[in-house]
């Protein structure tokens, strides 16, 4: 691979040179400097999520998952709930769908709650859910749904959760550290997110902020040895080390993507660029006639669906190779209903890199005999 | 952390600054330069298994897989064998007891045939062990159990398997890519390693060269997710992607690291350089008075354990700080018998590395009132 592209993604993304430049070197993974590293790592964790010790008393633990943001979703469905547990997934997109899927192969009782994938979840329907099952214990949702960049309501239905008495599962992986959240006042039991998500690290490892209440209650019930949540987060309790080999260098360039985050204000600061990233992006999109998928309201500064243009000539295949070709790397979408593509405004992006973006997206259309305005492509 | 030091451990280990250096990009997870750098891993690594297409007409396949080596294992463990199958491992140090723990954890049927720390697996006893069972369906035996360095004779141990037809599923996470094997030729069915170990990539995956009618067979008998082994070669044979986020910079270090091994001369090159750091190693050690935990024809080149002297001056901890201090991190010991500490020769170690541990070790020894000679020391 030659050069360096763009990436216009929901994650991985573009990290600063400064976040990988902390990846040259080779720490020891059992040497006691790393686990200070570790150590910090899980602290700052938990300051982000509003739970640092000792404000919170211990309430909230931090436990690091090797793997994707998957495997730690899947550390925290497969050990968290009992056998005799039953889980209601609410399900506006591919990720809550994940979650139902993987509740399955666990052989967790699972109801899903379908919302449309252009709709945020109602907690109000929640509340009815909630009322007219028996026997939920534990509830999940996505904050952001990369599916469409749709942000559901999650203090609400926390809210609504929390006057169940059921435990409370939120995915926030490409959210946290850049939509602030505050675990105790949104009722959250377990939040699981990914370095490489909106704190800006590299891939190779997810994280979860769990209450530590519902954390213990998750000894011995793990259905798997490596995402067994209660004995990673004892291992890490224990010794300050991974059970198991971590991945030294991504941690070592996550704890960089920590401080850069702290610098640049924290969630609040980094959803501010995301903000105007977005903005930008919406304004020279609609300028070039494509149209958003989700209503601005409904609408993350993550990450954005647009339609398909109705033009003959658009092929998204071509767009994306030609965009690739010159440095910007789009992300195909993952609608069931309808054809789009999708645009990540997340990363160490500015709305110098949008502009870029949208006059390589400007260019594309041209050479493929497309003029972009309004009325062409719609 | 300040300053870099050597790794004398069994990884993460010291990697060259090319490897590092592969690091400094972003990779697109989905994008078409990516995909193509998954393909040549996948095929390399066939190819240092002695299994790529053609030449095996596809008898073999590869699978990554995100997570420490660990997870790579309980992928093959969770996703091969079936609901009615019947594992045997063979255990002489942590690794194969980890095996065994995590078939219990997935309720899989299992016996251990236990055989001394100190002593290689003999393949007789496996074949009388195998003559005595009923109904085992899968062998799992660890080719360097890391706990002693001890390097077991997956060859013949293959010939016994195969004769009474049980898959055979060989550890090969600390020395693929250093000691050479022959997939076929040793009647392995599943063999598993890692990135952070003899090929000298950096943590962050795990792989899996399994044959592929094995492979096949595993369809559907996965017990989770994310680990699901037949699903994620799916996933990779269908569009050259990770079905979840893969470690993008952990795989671009990956692919520098294979070509650097091909430069090396492959396995029996990388071997020769980690013989001569081991009898350099052994040499000056032995010099100091310190004695291995093994005897010499059953000690790998990977790593090894030293016993604890007798001297009352002698402290691990110290030693192992004062080392650490020096720039050398070396490895504490994890037999269950007797107290040891372990030293590794594997990673990006010359000779000289070799002899600045040693010169390190022997002003450690002084400064702690320990005269390092025979007469001392034991």
């Amino acid at each position: 691979m030659a050069t360096d592209k763009l990436l216009f993604t929901p994650g991985p993304l573009t990290t600063s040179a400064t976040v990988k430049a902390a990846m040259l070197r080779d720490a020891g993974s059992r040497d006691r400097e790393f686990i200070e590293t570790v150590r910090e790592i899980r602290q700052r964790l938990l300051l982000i999520g509003g739970a640092a010790a000792p404000q919170n008393g211990k309430a909230y633990e931090c436990v690091l998952v090797q793997g994707s943001g998957t495997f730690a979703i899947e550390s925290v469905i497969s050990s968290a709930i009992s056998r005799d547990g039953k889980l209601l997934v609410l399900v506006n997109g591919a990720y809550g769908r994940r979650i139902v899927q993987m509740a399955g192969v666990h052989g967790i009782e699972t109801e899903a709650m379908e919302t449309p994938e252009n709709r945020k979840i109602s907690p109000r329907a929640v509340a009815e859910r909630l009322a007219a099952s028996h026997g939920i214990t534990h509830v999940a949702v996505i904050h952001c749904e990369t599916t469409t960049g749709i942000v559901n309501p999650i203090e609400e239905i926390g809210e609504v959760v929390e006057r169940t008495g059921a435990v409370y599962i939120v995915d926030a992986m490409s959210s946290f550290g850049a939509i602030p959240v505050d675990l105790a006042a949104a009722h959250i039991d377990f939040l699981i997110s990914s370095a490489n998500k909106c704190i800006e690290g590299v891939p190779g490892f997810g994280f979860i902020l769990a209450r530590r209440s519902c954390l213990l209650e998750a000894e011995g019930r793990a259905r798997t040895l490596s995402l067994d949540l209660y004995a990673q987060w004892a291992g890490l309790e224990a010794d300050g080390q991974f059970r198991f080999t971590p991945p030294t260098h991504a941690l070592l360039a996550f704890n960089q993507a920590l401080l850069e985050l702290e610098a640049e204000g924290g969630p609040a600061g980094r959803l501010e660029r995301y903000s105007t990233n977005h903005a930008a992006l919406m304004r020279g999109m609609e300028e070039m006639g494509f149209e958003a998928y989700l209503a601005p309201e409904d609408q993350s500064p993550i990450i954005t669906t647009f339609r398909y243009p109705e033009n003959p000539r658009f092929s998204f295949a071509e767009i994306y190779e030609r965009l690739s070709q010159l440095g910007f790397v789009i992300y195909p979408g993952k609608l069931t209903a309808e054809p789009c593509f999708r645009i990540g405004t997340v990363g160490r992006l500015s709305p110098t890199d949008i502009k870029g973006l949208l006059t390589a997206i400007r260019r594309v259309l041209e050479e493929m005999g497309i003029a972009p305005s309004a009325d062409v492509l719609s």
